[in-house]
Formats: structure tokens, sequence, C-alpha cells
């Protein structure tokens, strides 16, 4: 199989990510030191995509605890690595991932310092180890993502040879450790010989679709064309789309879903043309804390990322913008289904499966 | 009431038009000399709308008519009319108008050579006259249109005290001759003091609703909201949207509408969000030749509209790009009716009219 893009290098405490802002103009690397370059990074979305945040998170702060002396004790040691947590899931609202990082970290850290046969030297030694693990955990999720989704949509769609799959934003290698959510089953039903074509919409106004997910399809020589996401029912019509797959930053425990803003048109426009519409999520990414998507934080950007394409102005200086980053699809309209490691479930059988 | 933008400015054989690719940069003007300035000036999108590429196009042969001595022959005059009207009408596919006035031209110019009464002089004067008279017209229809539509919309919400209306591309000033159609019918509302906030959609890939309408709306003080197309959805469901409202490059006998590529889904999400979809059009955007919309022609266009924005690249090199410049509403969709300078009629109730 094909290497895909690895955007985020990671090696006995040296972490490289793939400055994303600079895609498609160029691939550069730039080294994460500490947890405020992982903060800063994603807030300026260098990296992006909900398991990449997650996943350069807890490696920044595993490279900054192999720098460290441990401390004294292991109460201390936790008292900072929950501190460096908490500020991490302030980086960006929406995407649960880190959140949830987070708290299972500090509950090893509650096992540990419980455990009176483990030092403070072995402790930091068990968080640093838990933390790199997110990394080859993330890459065998998408994995098994993949081969689910794509058997799901074969066995729904048993009579067709190829199938023409629509994506949104960017779920792929470069939102992921590697490989990619929705765009992970897409890769498998490629390899499988079963994609056609795959539609990937521009994703106004960030372009993480013409910018990254066309640029792994290039990379990856997967057949693919690029529509506007103003042309995503024109296309849905034209070509006879039949499934649609997008990713998720947060799902609810009854399955509504927030994911990159467009995500909800493209449900009830699926909806109305026939097409299965599909969420790819690890359960990395599923927030059984929250009842349904109305508790969901969406995240307001800046205009001026609808204002400007570097430094062109494209809108009538003056106008006001309304720009949020995220939008909810009422798990009834997840019509596919939610796709996860464990497999393929309707939005409402999620928590069994928890 | 306050002056709308001028994008067309003509008097007495001189011919200049607002350079809209400039915009919102810089508004400049360009003359118009000939019938190849104005193909040259529509094929590259200096100007669009198709009631404005009508216009400039009927202007631009007016301005080359003055300049010219009369031929020896009213036929030979008819002959010359006619083959630049065909050149015109071949400037862009998709709307009718530069057609419909291209027709009703040459009907003019049988009739000329039919009467015996009319010298070659005077034929040659009742063209330009008849030419010159597109532009006061035009904006006397969009006045009506903004009227009947304005009227239709209050009536259907007489217990909303403001309204919510959305938009897509540009059909104000900068798309007619002045003041607009579905643009028409948001100043007249908001004149009515009946206008809450007009949504306007990014479209792209050309922006013309960032660069254009957006720029017609900061200019008339009109309170306007930005979104890109894929926030539509959201928007109607976040902020209850009451009506959408488009323009129409053709409309065929049955009342389905090509108009910019992204006007079909917006029309599918007002169904689905309870809201009124209407498009305003004057009956020269009818095209009662054909019976339904899969007779027009959807004109495609250049893959680098979408992968750069000036000389910036938005897209991953070497993607392949679908780029229809428009789409096909079925009649069915337009639940509020088309908006015409003769009143809003139900689409399958306006061969009645014509």
């Amino acid at each position: 199989m094909m290497e895909t893009i690895q955007a985020i290098k990671y090696k006995d405490g040296q972490l490289e990510i793939l400055d994303q802002l600079l895609l498609p103009e160029s691939c550069t690397f730039i080294p994460i030191w500490n947890v405020e370059d992982a903060w800063a990074a994603i807030r300026e979305m260098k990296v992006r995509g909900a398991p990449a945040i997650a996943i350069v998170g807890c490696l920044s702060l595993a490279v900054e605890l192999r720098e460290l002396a441990a401390p004294e004790t292991k109460e201390e040691l936790c008292r900072l690595v929950k501190e460096k947590l908490d500020h991490l899931v302030t980086s960006r609202p929406t995407a649960v991932n880190m959140q949830l990082a987070a708290e299972a970290c500090v509950k090893l850290c509650t096992r540990l310092t419980d455990n009176t046969s483990v030092n403070v030297a072995e402790a930091k030694d068990d968080i640093v180890k838990h933390l790199e693990a997110t990394l080859a955990d993330d890459i065998a999720d998408n994995r098994a993502i993949g081969e689910h989704g794509a058997s799901d949509i074969m066995k729904k769609n048993a009579t067709k040879d190829k199938l023409r799959i629509m994506t949104h934003c960017n779920t792929g290698s470069l939102a992921t450790a590697g490989y990619g959510t929705a765009l992970g089953v897409i890769r498998s039903l490629h390899t499988a010989s079963k994609l056609d074509q795959v539609y990937c919409t521009e994703t106004r106004p960030y372009n993480q679709g013409s910018r990254l997910t066309a640029f792994e399809l290039v990379y990856e020589k997967i057949p693919a064309t690029l529509v506007c996401d103003s042309m995503a029912a024109a296309a849905m019509k034209q070509f006879k789309i039949d499934a649609v797959i997008v990713g998720a930053d947060r799902v609810a425990a009854n399955g509504d879903t927030a994911n990159k803003i467009g995500t909800y048109q493209l449900a009830v426009l699926a909806k109305s043309h026939d097409a299965l519409f599909y969420v790819a999520a690890p359960f990395s990414s599923i927030d059984f804390q929250i009842p349904n998507g109305h508790s969901i934080p969406i995240e307001e950007r800046p205009h001026s990322e609808m204002t400007h394409t570097g430094s062109i102005r494209t809108a009538a200086a003056g106008i006001n913008c309304w720009n949020p980053g995220f939008d909810v699809t009422p798990a009834e309209l997840i019509t596919g289904g939610i796709i996860t490691e464990k497999g393929v479930f309707k939005p409402d059988q999620l928590a069994p499966h928890q």
C-alpha cells in the first residue's frame, strides 16, 4: 500500500509538524519544543483536525516531560501535567479529542499517585509512554475505521461496481496521525478498487478541501474532483453520488455531530438526493458527557478568514461577516451511520460500545 | 431614495462600464468603443449579470452604429446589425437576455426593411434609439420587480415586523442597468423598513456575493451579513430566514430556472427550512422557446477560477476541478414564485403574461 503523507513526526522526544498554513505552496516542517508551541500551532491552525490536535497536544507534553527533571513528588508531577493539559484544552473549543485525552491522562496520574509501588521517576516515564502511544493508537484506529467503513458502504451498494463518494474538509493523514477517518474510508475503498471518483468540497473559508484533501488525493493518485461548496447539490444530482462521508470534531451521546461548517447542509442535501450520509470518527471524538448537539460549543473564527485570501481582499470593506467554524448535524440525518474503530453504528447505538 | 451604484454609463454614443474584476479593490470605469470591446468585457466578466450583459451588448452596437456612415441599403444595414448581434450572443451561453434582445432587434430590422416609407438613415436612427432604450427600460423593469416582490413577501409574512432574507450572487445595480432584480426586491423591503437583515452568500468561485453584493450593501447601508456558501443551511436554521431571493440567467417556459451555481442547493435547503424561495427576473430573462431546464446550456468556466485567487494558489497542484457556472432549479422548488415586472407568478403561470 502506498505510503500516506505524514504530518506529525515524532521520535525520541523530537516532535515536528507539517505547517498546514503553507500548503499547497510549500511542505515545511516546524519543530514543537513544548506545550506552548503546540498551543500556538493549534490555535493558528498550523495543525488542525480533531485527532491531530489531540496527538500534537499530547506529544508536546511528552517532549516537555522528557526534558524535565522529575519533580520531588508524584503530586507535584501530576499538578504540573494537569496544568499543561488544561491549557492545551483551551486551544480550540469545538473538537473534544484533546479534552478526552486530557481526562484520560489525568486519570492515569491519579492511578499512579495512588499506587505506592511506583516512584515519581517511574510515574513520569509511564505518563510519557501513555502520551507517546496516542500516535500509533490513532493510526491503528484509522485503519480499522477505513476497513469498517469501506465494507459497510460496499455492502449497502452491493449491486454497484464502483462508487462515487463526496467528502468535506480534510480528514486525512493531515488531520490525524495518518491514514485518516473519512478519507481513510475513501482510501480503503480505493485500495479495494471500488472507488470511481471522490468529490472533495473546497471547504470555505479556510479551504481545507482544496488545499489539504486535494493535496493528499493528488499525492496518492486517488481519482478525485474538486468542487466548490456551492456545487454540492448539483454534483450529487449530476454524478449520482452514492455516499457522503465526513469526519467529526465532536459526536454527542445521541449521535448529533459537530463538524466543519457546511457539514449540516451536505447532510440535508444527501438526504434529498438519496445518498447515504456517514460520519467517520474514532471513539476519542465521542463525548458521552453531553446528551445532544445543542451543548457543543461552536467556535467563531476571525472575519479575516472570509474577507481575505493572503493579502488579497475578496470581500467588500466594511461588510459584516458570520464565520462559525462548525455546525451540528442532527443524528437523524446520519443515514449511513457512524463509522468507528469498533464498527459502524446507528447514531443512537453508540453508548453500548463505549 | 438613495442613489444606487451605476455600473453602466451611457450618454450620446459614449459608453463606459465599471470593471467589476477590480472590485472591491478599485472602482475603475473603462470605455467600450465597439461590439468587440463589449464581447471581450462580457467574456472576461468585467461586466456580468444577465440583464447587464444584454444592455452592454446593445449599447456597444448603438455606439458603433452612431459612428457608422449609413450603408447604401437597408438590407446591408440589417445584415451588418444581425452579424454584430449574432457575435454578441456567443459571448456567454447561459444567460438568454442578449439572445432575446438580438431577436427583438432583428425583428425591428425586418419591419424597417419592409417599410418602404423609411430610408436607410432613418432606419439606422430607429435601430440606435431601440438599442439605447434598453438602459432605461431595464431600470423601470427592476423598480417594478422590486415593488411587486416586496409586497408579495410582506403579504406572505404579514405577521412579521421585519424580515430576514438570503440572496446569492449579485443581482443588483452591478448586474443590471440599476436597482437590480433580487437585490431590487431587497432594496424595496429596506425602503419599506421591513428588512431586518440580508444574508448574502460569498458565491464561489468568483465571489460575486462577497465582492459585488457586499459592496452594494455596504454602499447603501443596508443591514447585511456575509456568509460562505457552506453556511447557508446553518444560517437558515440559526437566523430563521424567511425567504431566499435569487436572480436568473434564463427561465424556461415551465419556470425551471438557470442561475449562478449554488442556486439549486439553496432552493433545496430553503424548502427543508420552511423559507420561501423566489426568483426575481424580468420577462427579458424568460425563454418561452424552451419547455424546461434540461435544454438550457450550462457554461463551464476555467478551472483557474477555483484553483487561484489572484496569483495565490488555493488548491493543490494537479487536482481535477468541476466548474459549472450555473445550475438549474426545478420549478417546483420555486415556492415563493417568479417575481417579474408584471407581477409575481407561480412558475407554471408565466406563459399567459408573455
